[in-house]
């Protein structure tokens, strides 16, 4: 099948790779020619603008967008549903927000224009295990375009099947849904993100006591001098907390138990925040969710004005003049 | 290898099974002869007292007590203790609170016994997946009792091998460690749990966002009508959060989509509340863990005498009156 | 001096009647006709639409709306922007969401009306102890109207000085102050709110405790009855927990210890979300104003079904089966 | 009355100055005899070690230990033990853990030694303001010691009397409360510091939000400089959320809008994670009491291992490399 790719950056990149390598053609475009130059030489069709990209499709069209999400995505969007004919589907790959994902499958629609919204999951990973696709949209769209899905999702594998599962859509078990109308999959990848934020959080807090069990404010014989590495092994086997994200966690304290490589300055990016506005929206309590999302804010600074406060109230009721910072 | 085992429930039953299968003897031990009764026609030697137990090992002897922590184990080791001579082993594979175990240690090194504390992770899969251990204890005697935990544990399996990972001691990848004095043992398997109650809740918020979605108090055409055994089931393909918790997860929408066959009022062990008390001990911020247990305990309750004071407050500065629960 | 006011709720009416009583003049809608009768009995001009609201009032006319936010609000504030000449005057009392405000002040600007939002506290007792109010709009246009709300606030009464306080504005020492542009009253209202969130939740968890303290639960030397009304009342003089909602804490309990009359399902309004989205968008943690929010969602529900999920994988991994709620 | 006083630091000696102040003689002893001779000067008659002060006491004795929980408290209290005789009473009115006085009161029941615990709020204030008093032991001995407690309260006051009560016990309007057995009034104060943290870190939150307000990552037309002194002034007068914390914030914010003169790194007692101990032992969710004790631990450090774990995961699935800390 023959898909128009625009943003090639290590997600569009490898997007267009995974599809080559079974056999698909794909048009590429990026701003950076070097980028564009890279993929042709591993076989794909490059352009040097928007109009070249749409002139380079068969109709219907299918161009997936891999940018950052808001205005690199808005409008490079907004250009092509000036380019494109009715009946040409645009796919946005990337994190956008799922709010947007509804306006703009509206607007589009009064054009004529299809508009697939794929929350994807698999970062640096994906070329080599697959992409984990939910996918937002109209469902005959969805279906004309599952042959690329089917290849850019990692498809059944070793992975057991799950007990009693009766489906009559395998699409799941080969790695990809459609979630439902345009929004409803940058949504559950969305929500993905937010218990993702959730399990890392809850393994830097295990790992973070285990790590400080050996500390010198501790009685002598309450001590323990852990391992972590071997810690992080060990659950990988047969525990209820093994997971991708410990298989990492191993990694890491293979290489660097002390994870003195790592600023541990965390960043956070949208999904974690609009999670959290859903759930206001709906009224669900998430302090987890919150809370890992909270954790990464205060992890960016040295001090907040917050705590300055606290040792002002201090000082006010109680006279205590705080030690500074360790 | 012979192993005499106290407790044959639901734990202590599959472990007997699992060291005969594996060719090594047992002499085991229930107050229920029942039990005693069904693992001696799967080839069990089974005695009707402690007495009987200890007569019938061979020294130095080895009796593994799988037995619910607190009083069951405390007032069961202290009967043996009494029993056991000069170079015996106590094992103790039950939830146990770790400063017990560095307690008993110091008591029963004091009488020549050595004592070990095994945090045993598998539940009701061990049998056939084999028992992910965190033993603390004396080396040499860990060593001496390899051949048990060997076979008690999953072994290397299918799992991938940790990229970088060099380590003299193979045992973490065979699903067991040695983490330490006693004590470290159930230390580690409660910090395991600890982590296991907030992956288990940042699944059970980002579910319940999912499911709301479809909630009549959202705008129209801002629902979505979620399939969550289809989620659940394409996350554990690529995704970041695939886990064994989210293989649990889809089994049980698989089956129950509304999950209406579960009560929803969630029990919780001593090692949620011992995590938090550690990183009190220990001043480590552990948001996620304890949020965890808080909504534990609150989903036991259908009101909150806290809830209750926030509506006199409102009602006093507000004059607000509260609607009835829904 | 002269004031129109729209809506003659609870707090609209009372902000009339406070007026008057210190001899301005007011001119009072509601599209309730009794609420109007009642004021005219009190002293008030009433009439029966914004047009005669409009033609009632000198120029440049002030008009306080005092309507629930959202449509209410924003539908008044359309038409009243249509019958209004340049130099007018619109005062948005209720609570509005601040980027509403930013937004109206913006386009009401440029059909020359000035646009005033004013964050209001006091709830039932403003009438007695006056309304603590905080004023975004142009300094101008807040200096002219300053004989309003120079009456409507509390005034220095008999609250101690601030120690070290050295301001040539001394407006906030009698309980109202100019806090910036358009939607800088409502933004602090906000906040104000969020804090008052996790104030209340301090108490409702505090309280929570030393009521069940009692259960039979603990170990019988461990058990206090304790009298809670005593304890908030003893509160109230010379703790550092010492406060207005304390003072109502022990009204609430003085009359009704068990806190029976209460349903304890608890209502929350638009700024404390509004507040975790500002914190959000300000990266700043936190988790006592989310998790106050958050305690409010889950008192509306029985159970949830992140919790059934919890069940669910419980169920899963160990074969546990959740006793019901009590 | 007579009282003998053991510790005269801040709260020992203003107690003792209290009750002098109202005609009670004191006998007081520190190991630091400057203190002891500064009271001398005051009125006190001093003593240069325990026997002397047993000795200069009329029977029943009453001695108060105003000392730092733990050792320094446990081991004069033990010595105290040796020396007095029966009906004679020890007062401890330190911060101690209120399970050891449960187990020091039943210890010193067996010598006929009478034992009272005080939780004792004022801190600085309490010379000028009097001391807000939970008393915990026997109702006869809090009856005879009565004159001292009266003394040491704050007494009615100003303070508007709370509507609908009605008590034949007056004490608690007068500022100390009979709250039960020995332990009982630490229990009651330990919970009232819980609930300190959660209010204090409320404000903390609040004011870190109005403070950020104006940063540059905000759109220029929704940020607001706001006047920190000011909105704390005005919050005091006729709001939801004035309190005395807020009263202190104020005078923070009025001499050091900027909190410059404060580190941050806010230092926690004992009370705030026996409060939460206290939480798990009843299974009360407990969310702000547990949070704001974490934001505590985390205000102390400058990056915690498990922030470093979260980059090492970050880096691991996604290859994102963070930033430093700014």
């Amino acid at each position: 099948m023959q898909l128009g790719i625009i943003g090639l950056g290590r997600m569009g990149g490898n997007i267009a790779r995974r599809l080559m390598l079974d056999g698909h053609q794909t048009v590429v475009y990026d701003r950076n020619s070097d980028f564009v130059a890279n993929l042709v030489k591993e076989g794909a069709r490059g352009v040097a603008d928007l109009p070249a990209l749409v002139a380079g499709l068969d109709k219907p069209r299918a161009i997936w967008v891999m940018l950052p999400a808001g205005a690199p995505t808005e409008d490079t969007i907004g250009e092509l549903s000036t380019l494109l004919d009715t009946g040409d589907v645009i796919i946005d790959g990337g994190n956008t927000f799922y709010k947007d994902d509804i306006r703009r499958g509206q607007e589009l629609a009064q054009q004529g224009i299809d508009y697939i919204d794929v929350g994807t999951s698999g970062g640096v990973w994906g070329l080599e295990r697959g992409y984990c696709m939910m996918i937002g949209g109209d469902a005959k769209v969805v279906e004309r375009l599952d042959p690329l899905f089917a290849t850019l999702a990692p498809g059944v594998g070793s992975i057991a099947r799950t007990r009693d599962r009766v489906s009559a859509d395998d699409r799941a078990e080969r790695g990809y849904i459609h979630a439902g109308p345009p929004g409803s999959g940058h949504f559950v990848k969305m929500i993905h993100n937010g218990i993702e934020y959730g399990m890392m959080q809850a393994f830097a807090e295990g790992f973070d006591i285990l790590k400080t069990k050996n500390s010198p404010s501790l009685p002598e014989d309450q001590r323990f001098d852990l391992n972590l590495a071997d810690i992080a092994e060990v659950w990988r086997r047969g525990s209820v907390v093994s997971s991708w994200l410990l298989d990492l966690t191993a990694d890491a304290l293979a290489s660097d138990p002390q994870l003195e490589g790592y600023s541990g300055a965390v960043a956070d990016s949208g999904e974690g925040r609009w999670t959290i506005e859903a759930a206001m929206e709906q009224a669900v309590p998430v302090p987890v969710l919150a809370n890992s999302l909270f954790a990464r804010f205060r992890s960016r600074q040295q001090s907040t004005y917050g705590d300055k406060l606290l040792s002002a109230m201090r000082f006010g009721f109680g006279g205590h003049v705080e030690t500074p910072k360790k």
